[in-house]
């Protein structure tokens, strides 16, 4: 794919979001020549217009985009034009209510905001593809346009299932389709507990509203069938996109923290993807339970490093996690954008503090360190109008500067070059696993995003680079593999990693690893399932711990105290390196070592670090102990010091000043060719 | 307006809610007795009577009110009668379900307890005009008969807003009404964002069970819509009341801190305003958030002072904020009445703690300190039957006096006498921008209540009395005017304010003043929109702090913590007084001064009590430090000194006992002539 | 009845809960082999069965059951077998959507968990019917077959009533059936309150989704008529398998703390009761606001004694409660099963620790303590499939035994002797009060649950046996009877207690005693109603205290604070005993006394506790003061001393093992001839 002006810069590139349609006409030829001055390279377009590009059914006014787009690329801005599908207009909406989801309470959501689709809706899939194929026959060869962004934020609000309407009447043959006969289905989901065999297709429905719990095995189809429908959804258009409009990019811009689909399978057939970075809302709104109260506090103006850090990593190894899919070798590189950068105080959380001065600058450096080679801020003037009028834009209202814009413009793109994130550590993270966690989390305060991001903050304050990757992808050439919470198993997944640690990685799981089968069911011969031989272990206890309990383990590094979760093991192979003192399991293995395959059973922030600490020196890999809030991330030959805290921290000699970062430059060169920037 | 009587007296009445239909008819003529014997003038009747009116449709059984209104005239007690509306009778809901509201999760609403009912129903229009003419036509000019109440507790249980049926089918036409062209709505609303431009006046429905929120200028005039329906619902009963009933009294009984509609709008056309006090109820049950949870435990038993106060200030105000609507120079007198006041525990409460030895007493007092002419308690008897059963009365279930009842016959209603409130400073209230702010709080802990009331409390704790007026209302003669949340600002209200302030005003505005257009977007100019010129700001950031977090500002007087909110200002025109500390903001004004136009940015009880201090003393004002729980209202030339304080307070050489007051004569005359009580 | 076997054990039996049709057929003689090998005699079967008895409409598969009830008779175990219409299959529900059950909130709940029916569906009786028919023609004469369990806990899940469908339809006729005529239903639910009046029985629907709380007249004859509905559904099963199946036992297992019907009438006609006991379960799940978050977390591994116990001893007393229905001199047993018993970690509660060691062998020894003949384990191994998938069982997953196994294996059967639970204490239990003070609970801390259970703790913590019973049942020959908040009284009520006063009786009522009518208003008369004469006193007031107000109370035991509740009484007759210090009720009597009956008005742990000490001395109860966690319960003459805590305690120079138990034999035999089991 050739950039449309060739251009191949070797460093981190800006962007801004920006809306013409909300702003008079006479105002688009100076925020074009602006956003050139402030160094910006790219401009995201068109993002929910469809109300303007189609204002009634057919007829299509193309006139306003044109002279948009073309009042960027006369100041030589690079255009990523949008489908507008995050939007059906009231038009189609009110000729075609079917069209509307119908949530887990059973209730039709309105039109009036966004997102107000059923992914399985024929009818809607008929009008995406009609306004995708009437954008992309329109600008697809545009000189300007570089790229597409389909649709925006899939799931968000909770709109990745449907209950009822066109999902309802869809899943059923899904079901048909992934298991043949209703004997193979009521056999996988286990539906002779409590008599729920079914003797029809027909008789099958979404899971919810069930007097109590429905059967977990249910739940877990049902996410993947939603989950199929968002990426059938998206591959109509990319298709589309593909046909008509060659030599550009196609991506779509994913969420914090998002459970509403399997996004190794959304993003199949992408170019690289993008996500929507906002610290601090990402800190009031989704890391509850995630990351404690204090540090809510101590970060409310940055964000929480390893928050932020985790969704990085995700988003750069989402194509790489294709392997259990046929898609190894495919070669996809690891780059991705930050589609949407948080440049002020956002709107949506239920407090909204103003950044630190200097963290838009540190978001914008830390997520090109992860591997970004784009960022692209939202937006560049704060909108007046409507939903997000309280959410800042590089300009205020009054078109002035706001706080970020003097950060972006003291950026010096050219300390940022491009290139590989050397990570010899990877994390394997599973949707499928984090359904059935949700499904039955047996625990009220450890959920799958509490008990895997405490692994990988474990490795971040360690100093490591984490790469983080679908449990099936391909694991050659880690030092290190860590599993925090892949709870589902199968015997395919135990001879990839097997084979991944025959060939030298080392692996450490986490508790209630290979507790389940492929639908959803316990093993009928126990955790860890088909893991057992090469972990050496097998289930004995899992106690739940409320919040007031806490369990003590025993280790060669002295105690610690597990809260919410600890289970133990019978050995089969493996020995004990740590032991329950005390307490129904006191004396019982807590971690286990079977070769280069170690199981930690307790969950515990100090315990998994020791551990971790342990095996990352095995394995050669360096550590270095950080101090809370300083984070170093390494790309392309160079390392990213960085300091989160709201003060000054002096660390191995140097004062970090609060809220600050610095560019070193490795003594030894990494000796990675910086390669170029993913320009479409 | 000629009360039957021609009494005049010129000093506080009291009366009681008695429902005759609840108790065996024996028991009238003693209940009568026994209230006259008590010193009580009114009493109110009929209130949800009419499945006892009109048992079957059409068939009307007036013969028990008859006896029961005669009973209550012989012992020359004055009848306020009711529209029965707020609980229509299952014969009518059954026969007319579309009479019963939608509520905001779209359930219809059920039979069975009371205000089942839209007001923007047809049907049910027609049948409250039906009942209201044949009460009318009945009692109208009984000579026992001194006034009317509409209804009662417009809005309570949030049914100020249906959510589909009859409302639903209106909204679209009173838009219609209210903008003419659809362009013009979109463009009001600003529905290009998000593509939520309508093309057809029936593609619009209630902004509610959108995915995600709605638009808030869709809020906005929903609420303005809903708003509306009251108002002509109850101008409809109003109209028959001046036609049947000449020479009585019209008003309603409004509720405590109630949102549901435009207190001012829903107001007009009543010759006065009555209000339901339950101090304790208040606290338990409206007042989270707006006071913290030791002022909850410490006046538990007394309710707060000041949140009693403001909703006596508010219903004081209530007529004569109509300057806005072309009503100036009505004439429409400040007096307004308790028509139910607690006298014992209530029911409706999470908790419901007994008042303290005194209470009833002092809740007397300062309903008549603060303007109140006649104090009515509620109920003559507690209900043996039904949701209510809990709730105390003047007597208890056996028919014993309970406890209110001895402190009701101790009052000396003489010393309390009738006049002026003689407030120098207005606090300005808007529903619309509560609307606003309550559509888009940004920070979950300042609700425009909260926001609004700490600055009244400041007030309060200075001694100082206050005027509540509506943000229009004509402002002559005040000598300082404190606008604590009017996020809400249009051109001709700015023009009002600076005419104020011209005239000698010292006007005081808290955060978020002028944010909003009246539509609800955001100022293209910025906040504070018009006002920028009168105060000499434009707006540069806002900083919504979760609970943990506190940012410093510091002024002549010290250093202070804000806590919840913190925005800064460009200076244009005006100069910093205080300048914020440390964090994001460090540096930049927190409250600022041009002539006689201060602006407070930062949420801080003890700043803000700090500023109005010295603009109160600049201005002229008087001002005292009162210890907490201590309060003076002042009224007609007497000073009501008050400890709502469970132990005993020492000021200014006074020993206050606990839960009690004192009426002060001031040694200069405050040259109030005394008016007449409005008795109907 | 006589057993198949005609074995009649003089002690404590064991069995367990299977589910053949979860596994394979070679699992079954396995399964039957290992049951008998570790003592159990008993094994529950088919309880969810019904889609593999009946897998399409009129076809039935018998042949599975066959077998394997063939395989359990083969080892000598007895057979429990189950009516499967907890579950209905889809192919019912599919053809007959109307059998689903309507929620509070008006949805209907759907197929896919269990209980997914309303009881009062007469298509679903038919089928009911018909199952249960099939079942007991094919098995009601097996031999090894002893007994039957209909359906299983009925209206766990918020199941017990349905609002909407077949329930909303019943439920006018029903009304008319009780009332007669509409004037009597107006006037017993006082509707003339808000003109709720009724003109035709048509119009009457649940008390659901009314705009503000609903009558409670309505809610409390709504529970009457869902609770009628229930009796009625299993009285059909009942008949039946009386009918068919002659010479075997019938029960039903009952829940933890279940409000959802009066248990007392459901009972009828049963055997005897059962129950399911989940000790860590019902301290996460149901215990909030019973007791504190302290001894939640103290008592996390084991449950809490009085919890357990209260359950144990309400069914225990189940079918001696009818005496208020002529059924008095029936000449029920007072023994019971526990049917299912906790054996291991629950999986349905926010948090699910494991269990101590100790703790399964001493639930089982304390159910034995307080009556049960029986204790049946859930479930013989932990379910692989659906939603029970992280439950516990004597097995685990891998068939190996999980911790509760050793425990149950180790239990000596033969120390623990059945025979009669000496209780001199009788506690009065009321579901229709329960419903009242959940209907109006005037206090957010304090529900018929806490107010109840504090009564009962504070016996137990003094070492004393006690009778669970329904108001209404005959009180003779009990030293003291306490009534902690039976709420509702009636004129027969009151002559009942009387006559045990009369008859010497101590009798101890605590707050609200007496308030309600049978219809559930309020007697004019005030509280205690009818009981007037017997306690001597009428009510002054009732405080409803918030969480951080406490009430002193001065008695000749020294100071107390109460907490949630304290009412005061005008003395008719009594004397105070203990009187309230400062507040709104300082001076007035808190506790009263006249001759026998005791009132105590103020909630306090310890001066309820101190106050029941001092009327068990006057009766003779030997009382001893037991440290937390330490229980005494007797029977057949022996003593079982327990210690639940997790550390060890001395007591009487005993050191108790934690969470241990010991079987102590008295020195004076208690003379009661152990009877025999019930076996069916």
């Amino acid at each position: 794919m050739t950039p449309p002006d060739a251009a191949s810069p070797h460093h981190l590139l800006l962007g801004s979001c920006d809306y013409p349609e909300h702003v008079p006409r006479d105002c688009w030829e100076t925020y074009a020549r602006r956003q050139r001055e402030l160094g910006l390279t790219f401009v995201r377009l068109a993002e929910f217009a469809w109300s303007r590009l189609e204002p009634r059914p057919g007829e299509f006014d193309w006139a306003w985009l044109d002279e948009a787009v073309e009042a960027y690329h006369r100041e030589g801005l690079r255009v990523v034009l949008c489908t507008p599908t995050a939007t059906p207009p009231a038009w189609l909406i009110r000729t075609h209510p079917e069209i509307l989801p119908v949530d887990e309470e059973g209730r039709v959501r309105e039109f009036g905001s966004r997102r107000h689709y059923d992914f399985a809706s024929p009818v809607y899939r008929e009008h995406s593809r009609r306004i995708t194929r009437a954008m992309a026959e329109r600008y697809g060869q545009h000189p300007a346009v570089v790229g597409w962004q389909t649709d925006n934020e899939f799931a968000c609000h909770g709109t990745g299932r449907s209950y009822g309407g066109a999902s309802a009447a869809a899943f059923p043959g899904w079901l048909r389709e992934r298991y043949g006969t209703l004997d193979a289905l009521n056999e996988a989901w286990g539906n002779v507990f409590w008599s729920m065999e079914y003797g029809d297709w027909g008789q099958i429905k979404p899971p919810n509203l069930t007097v109590t719990e429905a059967n977990p095995a249910h739940i877990l189809d049902f996410s993947r069938f939603a989950s199929d429908q968002i990426a059938s959804f998206q591959r109509e258009q990319v298709d589309l996109l593909r046909e008509l409009s060659p030599g550009r990019f196609v991506t779509h811009n994913f969420m914090i923290f998002e459970s509403g689909f399997d996004h190794y399978e959304v993003a199949r057939g992408l170019d690289f993807a993008t996500w929507d970075n906002y610290p601090t809302g990402m800190l009031e709104f989704f890391a509850q339970g995630i990351v404690g109260e204090e540090d809510r506090n101590h970060f409310a103006r940055t964000g929480h490093p390893d928050l932020v850090g985790w969704n990085h990593d995700v988003y750069r190894g989402l194509l790489r996690g294709a392997g259990r899919l046929g898609r190894e070798g495919e070669g996809t590189p690891n780059g991705f954008w930050v589609m949407e950068q948080q440049c002020g105080q956002v709107n949506w959380a239920p407090f909204n503090p103003l950044p630190a001065d200097g963290a838009v600058a540190l978001w914008t450096a830390q997520a090109w360190a992860h591997g970004a080679d784009v960022v692209s801020y939202f937006r560049w003037r704060a909108a007046t109008m409507a939903q997000e009028v309280l959410h800042s834009g590089l300009l205020r209202h009054d078109e002035t500067p706001d706080r970020g814009y003097a950060e972006v413009a003291a950026l010096n793109q050219a300390r940022f070059p491009l290139g590989e994130v050397p990570a010899r550590v990877a994390l394997l993270h599973d949707y499928e696993s984090l359904w059935l966690l949700g499904a039955q989390p047996h625990s009220a305060s450890l959920s799958y995003w509490a008990q895997t991001v405490t692994y990988y903050r474990a490795l971040r304050s360690l100093g490591v680079d984490v790469d983080i990757l679908h449990p099936d992808a391909d694991l050659g050439g880690y030092a290190v593999v860590v599993a925090p919470a892949i709870t589902l198993a199968t015997e395919e997944r135990a001879v990839r990693w097997a084979t991944a640690v025959e060939g030298g990685a080392r692996l450490v799981c986490g508790p209630r690893t290979g507790f389940r089968t492929p639908s959803g069911q316990a093993w009928a011969q126990g955790q860890p399932g088909p893991l057992a031989e090469l972990l050496g272990v097998r289930l004995l206890q899992f106690d739940s711990l409320r919040s007031g309990l806490t369990q003590k383990v025993a280790g060669p590094e002295g105690d610690f105290q597990a809260h919410a979760w600890a289970e133990s093991y019978r050995l089969a192979g493996a020995e004990a390196t740590h032991t329950y003192v005390g307490g129904p399991q006191g004396g019982l293995p807590a971690v286990t070592r079977q070769g280069r395959a170690t199981v930690i059973g307790a969950h515990s922030d100090a315990l998994i670090r020791a551990v971790l600490r342990d095996v990352l020196a095995e394995a050669g890999v360096e550590t270095v102990d950080l101090p809370d809030g300083v984070r170093l991330s390494r790309r392309a030959g160079v390392t990213l010091v960085q300091n989160w805290n709201p003060e000054a921290v002096t660390w191995e000699g140097r004062t970090l000043a609060p809220v600050s970062f610095e560019v070193v430059e490795e003594s030894t060169p990494a000796g990675d060719d910086p390669r170029p920037a993913r320009l479409g």
